[in-house]
């Protein structure tokens, strides 16, 4: 389960009834309905170009929660069912675990009961859960004016110079992109690599940036439950992720104090720091700053070039090639997911935050 | 609080009474003794000369859930006493906060009650109880063999080259480097670095690497209770950590499929993979290899040059100074605390596991 | 939620497309499918005739979880479709609270935005998830031979004379009477009573007893998280509980010391009390004895008496009559419930209790 | 752990250093000092008379969380340190349990490990725990005027007629009597059946109830999570409890919903019900109505009687006689033990409901 209040789990196999989302601890009263939901999942789907050209036309159903358009308070389940599909490919991979995927992991873990086609709860398409539960999330973030920001930085060896800024503009320029990519010049050499890639039947990783603007400073509850943990923690969900950073992130350890301390200035009455290596976070709280973070895609696992393995039942050395069609890049598919995630985990701590708050003038009155 | 089986609640402030830890759901029969703590908590301080110098003779007191040197399966209290301390440097800066240090959110946050002397809660000293229950928790993991070591791989500029291996040898080598870096070379240069830095009052940051071996492949709840997920969270509760990466990591942003993956191959009757780019984890879940990941820490925040800031109460620009010896490099005496938190993590992970094995045969004979 | 490692979440409303259950940590190789479970669901419908007519032939659907007649490891959604109903009724009272129902509450709490008809999320169908995750409970139990008996033994002024044992006559004996009592006089008696009472229009509480066999000994987690705590919090999630007591219950208070403690007796080898005062907990943690506990029902709140409240949109008072026919006593229709919320909590501690018994013998080698 | 955002966790043994309690999610402000809590924790030996003679002059250190007389927002650690006592009895019945204690369970779930000494963490004496975390809870709730009654209404055959009220008076009149029962009738009698009993050397069960004045409507989080659950769960807490009655509780079994549904009226422009049969809560959520509560106490386990048991070394049946004195009543001494409880929960659940008030307002503007 994610988060305290607002508590996302998630459920549902790639090639199952369906996948899905339960939310509970939302408040009542936020504007919600299927055709809100399935745009938002339409957004995993970028240009046609570089994502899977497999049918997924995701029909959210609301199952509980919501009534007349808005959340009622009470636990919302939604659920995409999926399509018929063909798994006949997977009972070939049963006992060959795919380089890369969870297929082995999932084997040892779930003693062999696992629903291995198509990756079962490890695919990418559990990711449909988060996404609806972004856009619930979203509803609250915008009551308090919180807006969120998700695009690419760098796919193989591109890398963009983007300068995000809190604007309907920004936002555009990476929907714009076939690679959600704000700069327009690295979007058009990610698209040449995805490309050749493709052909080469390989793939690559990516870098996905999120920035968040208008955070009301004091979220996160240290000792332990920091604001970064929580969210580098959610993050983690998202299949294919395996790092992330805060702000200068890893350039930190080749810093110097005096370069990497963001000095505190006054602007307008507002309390700011000239630069903003600690990503908008001190001390696993936010601090106005916008937060900024980046996280690491790996390559697509499922490649069509052979990939040596084993075959689990026979013990012999096995090959692997990669059928259907995937995404070259997951990093470009998981934008919308990142800034779901990211929605989720602030939500949750807006309303930690604000359980404080309502308090707070009639504790001060009593100082 | 960190875990869901064996949890971790922290206490405590740098200039209050002193620092703590409540471990709750620790099995009983483990043995532990004040005497262990201690040498534990000793580690915090390698080297002395790249440590800050100020005299922190932790003498830990088991104020619950220990009897006659073993656990009792009741809740674990460890406490360390502050000595008696100047707290005055403090006051000047209260309306001041210092640049990359928490005063500022705290403030915010806690509405100006925290006790901001020593950074209060923020401290360093607040992973003094991290370490404690670490030692804990490795006794868990001793029963299964797991061992986990921690070192430094960066400190500014200079990278080291680090073969792990799990050996005593290996484990002397990290400890007898003052800056527990196992490549001696790069120790060396990294000294070098931080006498440079030291003496123009700055400071560096630094990366610190950990490998675990020998855990038992299946450890992670998927879809959200990750093992990276759960990991990485945990993680960001020591104060200046920023960044965290599994694996190859972010160069896996840069890699092809055909590079990232990990080939599957049968060794002795054990499943391996040939290469380790995902640093042991699959879908969330323990494969078998060792476990891999690294951390970066920004540089010490208090530093001798002065830095702009402002007075809060005055609404003016200001400059601050920072007193006393800090540490140059945080990273180095976050070492033993990274690998007390990665500790605590996996013997949560250890005892959820066990929950289900206990009942495999029970069920399998059902199927 | 409910439970810490078998975790159990609600949703639904009884006038919205469905009720259902979320369920977390389930381990895998468990024989699930829709068939038994809608089998155990029908349970909620006894005998026709003490319990409302109103067609509920609930349709199971395993939407994740389950793959091949087994449980995989993953979250499990079981959700039953409601029929189409006619929701009018509920229009009129939307503003006039009903006597002993969450009308009035739901209002407040959830700012009017909440699914009113049929009461929502506060009907008694909400329990068609909790019966359907004790199915889900049981097989897990059945593993340990632990066994679950609920029966009725009160109904209005009648009590019933119970002995239970573990078997299956007794569990026929429950059955058998349409009111879900084993005492077959006190069933006749309790029978008549709801005829009469029915005529009247008016509705009856009662009293459901449980009693779990072969439990090991060990269960619960003090100091807080205790078994009869948890099994408590649990029960009050069924609609229409107003009451929990252990053993001997609320009678302990009028007893002595000398009458109420259970002497402690080895019997073939094994540790038991002469009595059962205590329920089958000691200190929160099950004593090996039969865990004995009942629970009070207050009467089915709809009655077509008139009853007195208040409009409050128009501030007047207002006469209120239940329309549609209801079970006479919820009490009869709870039974499978407190059954099935029973295994929910015992299969969750059962979990728990196992994270520590695979560990036992590795640390006990090292004691 | 007690509580989802007040959180309180428990530690200590009752011959072991000491016992304690940690609190987190605690707002900043709150004016907490060692002399209220001293104070409160004194409340737990009423009259000297039939309480138990052994001297617990308990002072409480505040570790943390607490800095110039205030709350930080941080963690707080209260410890009560143990005077040095003499443990040589409970060597003797190490492997002897007494009846109505927890030493075979403790032997048990613990594999012999716990500390036996006093009946270590099973012992009343963990209670001060809940009564410091008590204390400070009782500050949030002063911040909305809610107040909370425990008194006794019941021991052994005596029973009392209590009236609550929201009033020092009515509150004196529990202090003023030595068995912490309004009724001054019944107190009497009460004291003649103490007197009686522990002349015999045998001990008595009680009642204790709880009214709850100006509790807000709307605090609750069904459909699991909800104000009459999770108070259950917290009250199991305390040991001897073995039963707990909302409002008529036991006595609506035998009700018909005529009786038992609470009429709504308007009075003074303020919803409130005519009886109080629910005890202020429907459907989990609080309905503005006093909260009204009863919780059963089994007699004090240890009596002057000889009592049968068997020794679990030898294999022989046994006797044991309680030495030391020991209260003839556990309920009495529990009384300000159920008021902390109940102060925990309310303030958790303020919280809770604190989170979405805030936000009221913004989101309303949105509909």
């Amino acid at each position: 389960m994610m988060g305290k209040l607002f508590r996302v789990s998630l459920f549902g196999e790639s090639h199952g009834r369906g996948v899905g989302v339960l939310i509970e601890g939302c408040p009542p009263g936020l504007r919600i309905d299927e055709e809100y939901i399935a745009r938002e999942l339409s957004r995993r789907r970028p240009g046609a170009r570089y994502t899977s050209p497999r049918r997924e036309e995701d029909r959210p159903e609301i199952l509980s929660g919501v009534f007349r358009g808005h959340t009622t308070g009470a636990p919302i389940v939604v659920f995409v069912a999926n399509r018929d599909v063909d798994s006949s490919f997977y009972e070939e991979i049963r006992h060959t675990p795919r380089p890369g995927h969870a297929d082995y992991t999932a084997r040892v873990k779930y003693w062999g009961f696992n629903d291995y086609r198509g990756g079962g709860i490890f695919s990418g398409r559990i990711t449909a859960g988060l996404v609806a539960a972004g856009a619930v999330a979203k509803r609250l973030l915008e009551t308090h004016g919180v807006s969120v920001y998700s695009y690419i930085t760098r796919i193989g060896p591109v890398k963009a110079r983007v300068k995000p800024r809190d604007s309907e503009e920004f936002r555009r320029s990476i929907e714009r992109s076939p690679v959600r990519c704000p700069d327009p010049d690295a979007s058009r050499l990610m698209e040449e690599q995805l490309r050749k890639t493709m052909k080469e039947g390989d793939s690559l990783g990516g870098v996905v940036e999120t920035t968040v603007f208008n955070l009301p400073p004091g979220l996160g509850d240290p000792p332990i439950d920091t604001l970064d943990g929580d969210l580098a923690k959610a993050l983690f969900a998202i299949p294919g992720l395996k790092a992330v950073e805060f702000g200068a992130g890893f350039r930190l350890a080749s810093m110097r104090g005096s370069e990497a301390n963001d000095p505190w200035v006054l602007k307008d009455g507002r309390v700011l720091t000239e630069t903003n290596n600690a990503g908008g976070i001190n001390g696993g709280i936010s601090n106005g700053m916008p937060l900024v973070f980046r996280v690491a895609f790996k390559p697509t696992s499922t490649i069509r070039k052979p990939q040596r393995t084993v075959n689990l039942r026979t013990g012999q050395p096995a090959v692997i090639v990669g059928r259907g069609r995937h995404d070259p890049c997951i990093a470009i598919r998981a934008v919308p997911v990142v800034e779901a995630v990211t929605s989720i985990v602030l939500a949750d701590h807006l309303l930690r935050w604000a359980s404080w708050e309502t308090l707070r003038s009639k504790i001060l009155g009593d100082v």
